[in-house]
């Protein structure tokens, strides 16, 4: 794209003061998976590098409030709630009045941002934006996706990845932490490799032509990450000039949790294996949550420390590939 | 809300350097409409407001890339595209990549804004703030609806209002045009008011429970207007006081055009009729698209020049009620 100059870009003041994490009590282990895609335990260990995923028997708004309880703690209440999940709880009104509603509130601003995979990167840069203008002062961000629900059970390779979960973060102005930088691209020509065709206006419900596996989802992995690895180098490279860092100056990255592949492929781009946030095991695929979910995974096992420069980057359906990098 | 200080802010200096308007070619007459919800023409016209709707034969990304190409003209490609309708095209990947698709455009970043029938003022903060931050230079804001398609011929009140349309415009920095101040609270108490209830993982299309009328449009117009009426005056006012203005100093209110009652009662919060957009009669309410619309119908009609103060607002569901003011 002709527009990024390779110039360093301002930082934004801005911190995630509090963060908070749900993961529904029910698992499902690859063997319970197995008889459900008619596939072995092994073949989805394998294939996948997901051993457990969530499953969630309480609604999407449910598990987004009890996420954003324990980020707002005891703290005042949000000016703002984004909800940056991948999926929405209904068509209208949009789902973050729901997430509001289970908290209890009323009269809060309130909106979704969708960039399906990615909506918790874009959310996080549109807040730090509004913050930096005076619009907002406490926004909080929620992404909850039940990706169990929409698993098609007759394509075993996208069905073996998806899981149910929510995290949800507080981000505050700050004087000493940053958003250095955040880039972020979409290739229209990547759409058909993931997709969940129905639901909207395209394949209606009350449309006859709409079939059972439109209302799923369906991901080309291999096309994906033909895609993913010719466009990711450059992007990475990209965002780290644009925070006027090296690659070697980032302390964490915490990447989509796509795969066990997906996840590893960071490795390709010059990170240590010991600097990559790798919950994809135990968690699972759970679309726009992952980000969130392994962000605050790294950040309950106190591996991130004041000054760390951490790097949220990942591809999603699209195809986008996004990213920004904190200074924390 | 107690973060509400009645303090003037900051204003952000952007302006709308472009814009266009795509309205579908086929009109369906309250005549056409009368013999589908078993209603007389005069009791639509009286009971809407809307005399005429425009109905698409195109999908929602080929209409809101009608209006976006006009927008566009041939000036610079936008650094970023941001979706502000109130339907998806499909669950996944999100609807913004379509239009960008049919622009036939490639690696430009692209997402959705979802906040109902105010997505557009929402969407329109949010590339301000953006702009103001050095994120983006140069934002195309498109905002488009197929609302016959969610119509609920059982539910006749509904039916009546909703058309098809789409308007876009681009955003960008300006010296002397600019964002005054915005406004927007939600309050999910009013969530069951306006709905559609199916097309995300409440009420999933796979769902034995979801019925017809759950993946179609149900508004109850009295309780919507019972809480308007009271939040709205207030949230009007403390609009015009965060600019520093007074109402008399609005010279054009660009209301959302929900039904013919819905654009008249702001004539109850002190504005003159004369100084109300009012394009519902011949567009209906075409969901999110509809305040872009009215702003764009007021343009190409010449009703805006510079220095005027131009208040784009509305309810949406949620409920919502949000507003703008731009400084020509």
């Amino acid at each position: 794209l002709t527009y990024f100059t390779g110039a360093k870009v301002k930082p934004i003041g801005v911190e995630i003061s509090s963060f908070g994490m749900a993961l529904p009590d029910e698992i499902e282990s690859a063997v319970q998976l197995s008889k459900k895609i008619g596939r072995s335990a092994d073949w989805i260990k394998r294939r996948s590098g997901v051993l457990n995923r969530h499953i969630s028997n309480i609604s999407m708004p449910e598990l987004a409030a009890k996420a954003a309880r324990i980020a707002l703690g005891d703290g005042p209440r949000p000016d703002l709630i984004i909800n940056a999940s991948g999926v929405a709880y209904q068509v209208l009104p949009d789902t973050s009045v729901f997430i509001q509603q289970e908290l209890g509130f009323e009269g809060i601003p309130s909106f979704s941002i969708h960039a399906t995979c990615l909506s918790f990167i874009v959310a996080l840069q549109n807040a730090a934006s509004l913050i930096e203008t005076g619009v907002y002062e406490r926004v909080l961000i929620v992404s909850a996706d039940l990706g169990s629900r929409g698993r098609n059970f007759d394509e075993p390779e996208s069905a073996a990845l998806l899981g149910d979960g929510a995290a949800a973060v507080v981000l505050e102005a700050s004087e000493s932490a940053s958003l250095l930088a955040y880039h972020f691209k979409t290739w229209p020509s990547g759409a058909k490799h993931t997709e969940v065709r129905g639901g909207g206006t395209r394949l209606h419900p009350q449309n006859p032509k709409t079939t059972h596996a439109d209302n799923l989802f369906s991901m080309n992995g291999p096309a994906v990450f033909k895609m993913a690895r010719k466009l990711g180098g450059p992007m990475i490279q990209e965002l780290v000039d644009k925070a006027g860092l090296k690659k070697s100056d980032i302390d964490l990255v915490v990447p989509h949790q796509a795969s066990g592949f997906g996840v590893r492929v960071y490795t390709r781009y010059g990170f240590d294996e010991d600097k990559i946030v790798n919950v994809v095991a135990e968690q699972g695929n759970c679309v726009a949550a992952s980000i969130p979910m392994a962000l605050v995974s790294a950040l309950q096992s106190g591996r991130i420390k004041s000054g760390d420069n951490i790097m949220l980057i990942g591809t999603g359906a699209g195809l986008s590939i996004g990213g920004l990098i904190l200074r924390w």
